[in-house]
């Protein structure tokens, strides 16, 4: 798999080097702040710029018809509805944690909330301190899919900025007499570059 | 629900007291040491007795013709394939904890273990120092249902024995650079009693 | 050890049973919104009545010349004050939480803070959903203890209130790469009776 | 503070990265395999090697009669009373864990262990599957920390060897309703190297 990498701050380069290490191919890593311009072959893009760069990138991978996988967020609704156009024409995939753990437990949250109907639930993340938003996309993705199976569930959530620390996520269940929970500990941002390998790959099959 | 009670033991008298104050009816509780039997009406029995027990408790409830949640453990080959062959003419569920919990933390590893089939699994788990099998049968399923997806998966197993602990399991999903961990703490034994009413009420619909 | 309790709601009922159960001798309970009266002998007074009786409550063992647990929190300062000035006189001791463990929480948490000056620090505590002062009492007390040390240090707390948990606090000392946490899990409310009775002990010793 | 590294393993190079991104000075890195020897000026030497190189290292810091921190694990009694008996001449500190939190939680440990008395008390601890000693050497410190109140105090002790994990120690004080726990996490290795630098400038102090 020939892999080209759009943005170029800490988890493009981290992502650089997984690929580099790989039995992948390491195309090219594109600023995307200039025109996003390459003449080299690939099989893939992923994305880990910016979200201001989004219309930019779908533009680009449209018109090299290739599969584009998104791992940037807090886009606006009108960068979403610009995505959602563009699926009808090509193979696209947005995803705001590309760890294979966060994907398991997006899915095991969704189970679990479909039969703990009477559980209070509750999500606490910690992330470090340079972290502006709060709570994390991903708490915001878990609390959508906890709320798949009943819209109106009340869901407490609660955010730590804390040193350096790359990502802790927990989802509580709690009833009279006891406690289920569900934690997913990002040791380092390694795993959002191997997961969204993994993604991609997936988007070839 | 009118629910009668099989076992005379703690948790068939907690069942006795979540029942009672339950907008469900209590018939009676019945030791299962002696013939078992009961002239009242009732819906549903629940056992809670002793797997000695479990072959008079099937030839009860087949007599007469109502729903058996079997909730004991522990059970010799011979009673499992009586309860299997009796299941071809009643409704009889066995459930070998009946924690909603755990019930739940069960099908959450079963799907993790199938996508997780990289990461490494440890289950761990802590009960009171009266408790005198190790690892706990609660523990023993969590490895079953991890290994369903893989038999030859190696599971790391730990148990501590501590104070009055009523029972905590953690199953520990760990890969490169991240840790995914599902952990169900009970608190007191009324949520075996909470769920097998749950369990009983389903088996009706 | 000859007990007399103060108050007559949750908590001096389960002081009540423990006593009872105990190598101790339970003298009587008395409710505290009726004039303060025992013609009986005992040793030491444990008040788990309300703040609003507290200067009742002082007064009546300044007049029985016995010492005093105060295990009643929220004393406006007023009360404070005549606590204060009754220590002058009598052998009084008021702790906002009597279970020993939270008191070695607040021992290790001084003494960490203390050493880990750099570190940033967080106070996570959840409560049953009837709770309404939030943070809990605790959760106040552990973040005074850690700013000892340094009163200008940041404390960032949470709290959640979920189901009927009896309460759960946690400190988190967080730095580049490494993170120390202490918990502590109260399962029932009947540590903090278990802890009243071993600080009434150390007051006679 | 101008820092002299013995050793040239992993631990000896990720302290020379720490210390030449840092406001101190590298001075050098040796083997000690072969002869130590170093005409370069410096404050103080941090011994990162192995302990067969325990009395080379010894000789050397008396030689140049300079303060020694010796962060290698294993020494035989042989190799513990040669440092022991340079302490006469020199300054010297052996640390076993050099992370500041690792510390921390030992004084800990030790504070609750003297007043917890009548708590269960368990130490688990996980790490990468490479580590072939079991349990860990901090994890033995621990436990002895844990008897130092009470020699004869029971303490269960549980390893996991999971994927890449630097080290996680738990202890657990156990009581009839209530849990403390003490839990460390290293996220990288590089807290042994920061921690080695913090006890480095104390020895100077």
């Amino acid at each position: 798999m020939r892999v080209l990498i759009l943005g170029n701050g800490v988890m493009s380069n981290i992502l650089k080097d997984v690929v580099i290490n790989s039995s992948d191919t390491f195309v090219d890593m594109i600023d995307t702040k200039e025109n996003i311009e390459c003449d080299l072959d690939f099989d893939v893009i992923i994305d880990f710029s910016n979200h201001l760069a989004t219309k930019k990138v779908v533009d680009f991978a449209i018109m090299k018809n290739k599969p584009l996988l998104i791992a940037t967020t807090g886009q606006t609704e009108d960068e979403i509805k610009y995505i959602e156009k563009a699926k009808e024409k090509l193979n696209i995939l947005k995803i705001s944690n590309t760890s294979l753990g966060v994907y398991v437990m997006n899915e095991i949250v969704k189970l679990a909330s479909s039969i703990l109907e009477d559980f209070d639930v509750a999500v606490e993340e910690i992330h470090h301190t340079r972290k502006l938003d709060s709570p994390s996309g991903t708490a915001l993705t878990l609390i959508e899919n906890i709320k798949k199976s009943n819209e109106n569930k009340e869901v407490q959530v609660n955010s730590l900025r804390l040193s350096n620390i790359s990502g802790i996520h927990k989802v509580i269940f709690s009833a009279e007499d006891e406690i289920l929970e569900i934690k997913h500990t990002a040791i380092s941002r390694k795993i959002f570059a191997l997961g969204a390998i993994k993604y991609a790959r997936k988007m070839l099959d």
